[in-house]
């Protein structure tokens, strides 16, 4: 069983994150902490405790954490055009009955790894403002953590927010920074794959048809998003990022990743939270992160529209 | 009575500022936190509890900090020449008998303000890093925090660690950056001032003969400190800056503000921590700071020797 | 008849450039200006003349450009190794009789395209000082510009200097970031391509085998880079970059290339020399640049040997 | 006889600084060269030919320089607020009749100096953007350039355009970086000293009584400058910057300087253009510019004075 908490910003792919984890039989989801990112931490809170009362996930707790970047503030614009004004547009999925937990989700993330007899998983689908406050606070937990497998970056393929960079990454450049400086074993699933490892309308509607409950508001999650592509980056298929970060706890094949040292631009406003990865060897530096360099399409929709129709089972 | 929290890297002038607080009948040290700076936040962190108790003050507790700056490792060479090996070379004072609270610094700050009735001013004397991690984590704060009286940077003289950048702005930058685009009502003090707010050698010999313990322990002190300020700067007197930002509670008459916005500087490494003052008011920003622009160098030497030798009374 | 200017920093790919363009039946190469790149520019002025002189092409004019890149110092490390301590390592050639022009580069590309009546290409294949300084100086050059048809940069790739930067763009960031913003008709041809369009030893021996004289020591030139390729990056097939924006003058069908928005990164030390470009038009800028996308390799290598066995044709 | 290059931006003080020149019986204006500044290079231009005229003047030849910064667009707002909008607002001048000659401005101070057999001083009053152009174009010149007095920068007084820059160095401050890293022997004339040098209400009328043409129209020069510094600074007196780079040759006490080493900034938006100078000496740099430390004021405006009257004689 793989222990994980993660950490995220719902958002349509954080919250089919959240389902394909709760689902895996492999997987045990300690507790989910929110971040300012596709919305305020207000809606991305409301968001990840929503999805989970939907699906009947009522025994994993929900913590707020940051509500803005380090040093910037949130970048709104494009969060609202993709995701919808309070970042999860589409179905109308009823308030969460659950409360939210009263510890910060910093302070959980910390106490949680200190607490731990065993390593813990740390998946950030969103801005990394919470991972890096707690590395910074309190940088013994690097010790306690597995793994931080990340959504995010562009390695090869240009950035969806600027020229250079992709969103969580330049929504909070300096956290990222801070993260890939840590010393921590690192997964790096950028757009690269996630922008081919897309749901096509045939597999949206093979979704559907399986008729249960989380099946088809998955689906409907799923329109919303296509559409705000199609509208937005003239991209015709639906991409589901943070999923696949949850997906290689439950079949690493599904993405090939290269050993590279990777760093973040915070200098330049061209390239601020650019992903620069040393692919070639030429920097000398050691070797930080795997990055994805491919990625298996057909397993990954397929795991996804399998794990969906599944019951949850308290782990 | 003012109700303060001291921030601070002793540090032999953070540690007269520790002092001068714990005598003056109208300040009340609610608890002292510590930082990596002058030292590594072990020894800062140890110094300051060997002060206190040395000086009777058993009863303000002390809480560690972060043990790093948020994005730089921490500075090291100026500190170890100017204050020592461990921060606070020169007279031998004995080990701390009260221990160090388990309490992490931001948490204690941040439960301070929030359980607090009445505002409470922040001081503090060195890197801004635990104060940046406070505002980050709990922004709400910034409502019970009465001033944040900094020490640190330069506006019309240079830096003392580069040709720009003092040395707490220096130390982190990002983390002065976020605390002066806080909001907070901020008194900042700066070389400007404390380079002429200086001890001469009869100064120093005025309070060793006093006679007291304390009176003679801060006069090691400042021997010390005065000699590493001849060897590495040729400068022949002995700055206390960090006590100016106690002074200034105690006697408001010890220095001229003036309103201004400022910036730091994080992007480039010429200027890298530069406090970057719009003294003539021509970038249209709101003020968002006082600096300090005038100091009045004997009321402040007297203000420190008058009190050193009075007895710590609880408050 | 194309009336070209090439800009160069022989440089063995600079070399094989200038002979292609010089047996090239469509092609009239006004003058060959030459700039520090590859090597000083004492070396690299002396390599044009006597790679232009071994090949029978007297009559072509040389003029010698800036000695070093506008706001830093030669980056001298990579460019001995890759091309030798003189620029042009492997094979022994003459040294040259015809001299080199006393006009500044800078002034002859100027005057030549004032004095022009039809437009003319810049085919610059090393750092950007001289075409920098030739648009700084006099703006209303632009308006005689054709093209400027430029080897550097890396898109999809990496760089082969920095993580982010290929060489030519990296020597002198700020000279390309003024050509990039200049308004002209640019052709980027990139390491993207450039890698991709390799001889490999086989097709060395092809060009070995016709026997004359100048594909032969056109065949000990590519032995050199070769083998500098293996031992430095470990890649085993010899690029011959800066010969690409000569060999789509002779058929355009060898690059395709897509238009878009390129700037310079030149803040952040971990991207200076990046060309970013804006691949999916999410920047709103005007596209100001043909990217390279996709290379001919076959067609390429064929007409590089195809050409080297031509006698010179006065033109 | 001292022989100088005045390189300008007319410009109020840079017209007061030529007419200084052309009256100062120790020297030799051998030619004006203009840049883009205050105003238009066009304008500038014909400003200097006008105030040469006006003041008999027609022996010095004026060359027009660089239309832009080295990468930046002019900075157009303050020049045109504080100068008027043709860059020498206030008196009508009488058109020019002297031509402009047809050599571009970085020639002929290359020209100048490499044709020459003794060391000439360089004064630009303006951004620097030819003197870099001409620097790099030609680097063989430093040799001959006995001094370069330049009129920019801030060093402990804040800026005029930003809160940390002065406009000439703001304007190009990569031209200013090419500069100062040149190795040439340089003097700077900073608003630390010329916001001293100041004309007051008196001084000015001195100037108009002595009842000649040129002092009655510096009178009205000054009028205007005075004026336009009360509505966009609220500064009640008139600084005549550009003529201290000028006034110190003929009387070397009116200035005083310190030996540093200073470097321009140009990667922070917050510091762009900023003059950092290392006044302790903590950078172990070598010193590289004589910077301004205190001023005459009295001998300068005296000076000033008792010139404006005298008549030209050609030297």
């Amino acid at each position: 069983m793989k222990k994980v908490i993660i950490d995220c910003d719902p958002g349509h792919d954080d919250a089919i994150a959240l389902l394909l984890a709760s689902r895996a039989d492999n997987i045990k989801i300690l507790g989910v902490t929110t971040v300012a990112g596709n919305s305020e931490v207000y809606n991305t809170t409301r968001n990840a405790r929503k999805v989970l009362d939907y699906a009947d996930v009522f025994d994993v707790p929900v913590y707020r954490g940051c509500e803005k970047p380090l040093m910037r503030n949130l970048y709104r614009l494009t969060g609202a055009i993709i995701h919808g004004e309070d970042g999860l547009g589409g179905p109308s999925i009823p308030d969460p009955v659950t409360p939210i937990e009263k510890e910060h989700a910093v302070d959980y993330i910390i106490r949680t790894l200190k607490e731990s007899d065993e390593k813990i998983t740390l998946i950030p689908t969103g801005p990394l403002t919470n991972i890096a406050m707690a590395l910074t606070k309190a940088p013994e937990i690097k010790a306690k953590i597995d793994k931080i497998i990340i959504m995010g970056g562009a390695i090869m393929d240009a950035g969806n927010i600027t020229s250079a960079a992709e969103f969580n990454m330049y929504v909070d450049p300096e956290a990222a920074k801070i993260v890939f400086a840590s010393g921590c074993n690192i997964y790096l699933n950028t757009l690269d794959v996630s922008m081919k490892a897309v749901f096509y309308e045939e597999d949206i509607e093979r979704l559907r048809l399986q008729g249960d409950k989380v099946s088809v508001i998955v689906a409907q999650l799923l329109d919303f998003f296509a559409d705000t592509h199609v509208k937005h980056f003239n991209f015709r298929a639906c991409p589901v990022h943070d999923a696949l970060c949850v997906g290689i706890l439950i079949d690493e094949s599904i993405i090939e990743y290269q050993k590279t040292f990777v760093d973040i631009s915070v200098n330049d406003p061209l390239t601020m939270g650019e992903t620069v990865a040393d692919l070639w060897g030429i920097t000398g530096n050691e070797p930080n992160c795997h990055i994805s360099v491919k990625v298996d399409r057909e397993k990954f929709v397929n795991m996804i529209i399998n794990h969906m129709r599944k019951p949850y089972i308290k782990k």
